[in-house]
């Protein structure tokens, strides 16, 4: 999937982990576009001055950006920063584009690469370059913005649902942990399999922050001049990692079947004594590709064990074997990847694994939802709060007054962060608001908080 | 298309512009798929010490590299560049991977981001940073490696037909022209509608120079340890300005059916007035969507007139209106882009725009090489030559003897250079090998003169 560079932090992504971005792509691409979201490219680098102009922004952003300061043999005048995300890049252009309301809404997206220079990587989850799409949208007002910024998130949600089966927490992030820049920050938050929570997506709702320092005004219906309102939403390939490591056993990578570059790999077995068995495994790939189902034969001299073996541990989601004994009875055997649970077709219903895939699909999101469902906590005080966390891993929610202080001292005292506050008008598993577990006051809110990547 | 941003020779690929690259991407994407190259990606990041392992490599690009000196506050160890192209990243990925004749060949190929920073840039032509894809494969000899080389030139070629419309020169360059690091280079030439040529694709043979430089090794059949061979080929968004100017008019740009993001746009006109328009406007929508063509309904506000330009400025190769008349009669009228012929057609034949979409296609590509084949003119001798460059724009082949004393002088005294060297074996309109125009020496070649981009 992965190898590491000489570029410390910079990760190769290898053909079975880029095939898995490329469907990513593909699909979240299709989602966008249905929604009139449109893609742009942006330059790679940011001069500093650019950078420089919202102060939240540079200060979030300053300590982890990589500076180019020389061009060929020369000195730049001005030093220049690989993109760490470009807000401030389609800040320009949208100044430089957008002069009345008729311009309104913009909707553009781009899929790029990022440099954020870490400190500790780890493949996947936190390397210094990352691939990703970041989309910024520009509003005609606060609430536009808001809408769009709620709009995201939960395209997210179901895109994780629908095509990694990956379940998330959504919420609001605190105001500790929101995006520089940003008035409110949204995230999409997912449990790995050894208990820790994982950063999957985020939404986030600038308000005019970025308007006022770039000055981007537009006319409106009645020609008065106002600032714009954006937003700004993200996924990256540490999804890649989310997947691994929620639907990953010991046998390896367990990939979605709607982002598995392969889903069916048909494995002919003693091919060689029996032309029958090639042709038939030739017939049924056409029969799978004619109903969409990517497919591969895998026909190198290497044994069918190793075989098995070798894609078990890449993830296809079903291996469909076919040797003499199937010819003579008109069968084909088909094993699942996630349960190992076989299935013997005729032959001629080679059409029926399409629902095999499909229900593979869901059921692979409600063991992951079931896992993290039974592993968010509820802590009424402090002290459940320190059981909970010395006896399982997952989300702990407890009430939280909104005071930083109270926060603080949950991330000094027991290594763990707030992910995301929970949305007030959610209805499943909603323990009631009470006291904050540190100081005791009435909340507002409840958090989820946890152990994360 | 495109806009320009702040930093200098970089350019913003803007909806319309990066929609091109995204469906030229796809085309190409799959045609690569096709014969098995597999996509990875590489970091971005090149330290200094890996660019410089190949004498001639970094010597060429030396001058053009952008240098990464800071991460976050701190000045790094050894400096990194910004990748020019990747091939010492792959490099050094090949090493590490490959031991055995078992591992070979290797396709693999990156889409991504390259920065050479350029003195003179020109949208599309010539930007610091510009988007491609870079193919690096492995073989176990020579003789597979060049057969590589030519293989890609090849495909190039043939895409660029079917899809781009664009007719190219293809053929070997002088040795000062080839890549640094390369023992060939082959490439496309095309010829802008302004009498300049444009390289629009190369594909390189390295030899076993970077396995050298590397220490590339695998052992053979026989268990004995030999160097690779190498090469690489790479098309840019440079081939979004190739389309620009082989296809625009003075109305602006016209795109090859092919790789055009809409194919046909659908303009009702009047369709207040009479619901029955719209309706049957979508239902035709709804057919040229179950033929797989690309199109879309301009239901907005704007006048049909106003719709009509903006169409064609942006080169969508068919419009189709649907007004009152017209659904009186069950008819549609279909206007071709590139030449304003006219097609009446009855609405419940809708399927018969595919018909005129190959059409267009097909015609686009024989008009623009019309073009460059009549503006190939054959110089026997340096006052032939004189005379042509006089009188003509666009390509003059003549022979010459191989010596680079006779390539300078043309490059000093006339501002032209060696586009590539005629393959041998062309036999399309084939000129003799004669005396080399400049000292009268025996030839063993021809070559293809003009002034490029």
């Amino acid at each position: 999937m992965a190898d590491y560079s000489s570029i410390k932090g910079c990760m190769i992504l290898r053909p079975n982990g880029y095939a898995i971005w490329q469907m990513i792509q593909k699909s979240l691409d299709k989602t966008f576009c249905d929604i009139g979201v449109e893609n742009v490219y942006m330059p790679l680098l940011i001069p500093e001055n650019l950078l420089n102009k919202e102060k939240d922004h540079i200060e979030g952003f300053a300590p982890e950006v990589a500076w180019v300061t020389h061009g060929g043999k020369e000195k730049l005048n001005e030093k220049l920063c690989i993109r760490p995300t470009s807000e401030t890049l389609f800040c320009e252009h949208y100044k430089s584009i957008i002069s009345s309301y008729r311009d309104l809404p913009k909707t553009y997206n781009q899929w790029c690469n990022v440099v954020r220079w870490e400190k500790n990587t780890r493949p996947f989850l936190r390397t210094s370059e990352f691939l990703w799409q970041e989309g910024h949208t520009v509003h005609e007002n606060l609430e536009q913005a808001h809408e769009m910024t709620l709009k995201m998130l939960n395209l997210y949600k179901d895109f994780f649902k629908n095509y990694l089966a990956l379940p998330a927490i959504t919420g609001k992030k605190t105001d500790n942990e929101k995006f520089a820049g940003a008035i409110e920050t949204y995230s999409l938050e997912s449990l790995m399999l050894d208990g820790q929570a994982l950063q999957v997506g985020t939404s986030h709702n600038f308000g005019d922050n970025f308007a006022r320092a770039f000055d981007i005004k537009f006319s409106d219906k009645n020609n008065k001049l106002k600032y714009v309102f954006q937003t700004s939403f993200g996924v990256s390939t540490r999804l890649i990692g989310a997947i691994i490591m929620t639907h990953g056993d010991d046998n390896g990578l367990v990939l979605p079947p709607k982002i598995a570059p392969i889903q069916v790999i048909i494995i002919p077995i003693n091919f060689f004594k029996d032309k029958n068995i090639l042709e038939k495994s030739y017939k049924i790939s056409d029969d799978l590709n004619s109903i969409g189902l990517r497919n591969k034969i895998d026909v190198s001299e290497k044994s069918p064990g190793w075989k098995f073996n070798e894609y078990e541990l890449r993830g296809v989601p079903l291996r469909l074997e076919i040797g003499p004994n199937d010819i003579k009875n008109n069968k084909i055997l088909i094993s699942r990847r996630d349960n190992s649970k076989k299935y013997n077709i005729a032959i001629r219903d080679a059409y029926k694994i399409k629902d095999i895939v499909e229900e593979m699909q869901r059921e692979m999101f409600l063991k992951a939802e079931k896992f993290l469902t039974e592993n968010i906590s509820y802590a009424e005080n402090i002290d459940e709060f320190k059981e909970i966390l010395k006896n399982k891993s997952g989300f702990i929610k407890s009430s939280w007054c909104s005071n930083s202080d109270c926060e603080k001292f949950v991330k000094d005292n027991f290594n763990i962060t707030p992910r995301c506050i929970e949305f007030k008008n959610n209805l499943i598993n909603r323990e009631k608001i009470s006291k904050c577990i540190i100081c005791g006051e009435e909340s507002n809110d409840n958090v989820f908080w946890a152990r994360a990547y």
